[in-house]
């Protein structure tokens, strides 16, 4: 199970971080994650960390690669369900997640994307 | 992280599972889905197992378990993403499920629970 699942819903894909990765689980993440977008569609990818309680600035550098790749396939990431801590941390690491959108929970990301979508952004 | 991240989406609870459970998580995973179902009165909860690879009948009772105490609650649960390899091995293992729904992805996951819902079942 070393596979993070990517989630399809309408032309949104949800991924749901809920292990420690690698590099190697996230160089398979991203790949999989870039083929999904473009096989299905997708114009939103939704990353979902509210299970991640620690945040490093190789995560950090993880989150701003796959918004960055999906920018470059037409889509638009959003980071949902970061939990205080995390954000804390990211920011006393100085980590601001550069290009980075996020959204307080999974609803609220959706509703980002599809206001996003929309407004032809 | 050994807590199952569980999403919210409208009236709908969404929970991919990504990691071997063992008894202990089983039970975290099943008072908090039971929690999550009657706090944010969810009218039905999806069960992503397409990251599961092997599925034995500890998995296939934590999921009956799962939709009965969803049922219950007035919730209705589905199970979704389910590989090739795991209903073979269901089938021959002889668990076949009873009273789990299921459904080939999230999307037609969600479209069941919408018109379940809808149809006042």
């Amino acid at each position: 199970m070393d596979r993070v699942p990517i989630l399809k819903l309408g032309d949104l894909l949800i991924v749901s971080i809920q292990v420690d990765l690698d590099d190697q689980s996230v160089l398979v993440l991203q790949e999989d994650l870039a083929a999904a977008v473009v096989a299905r569609g997708a114009k939103g990818v939704i990353i979902d960390i509210s299970a991640v309680e620690i945040v490093d600035s190789f995560t950090g550098r993880m989150l701003a690669t796959i918004a960055a790749m999906c920018r470059m396939l037409d889509a638009h990431a959003v980071v949902v369900g970061m939990r205080p801590a995390v954000a804390i941390t990211l920011v006393e690491l100085g980590l601001s997640l550069g290009g980075v959108r996020t959204a307080l929970d999974l609803e609220k990301g959706v509703a980002l994307l599809n206001h996003v979508g929309g407004a032809g952004l």
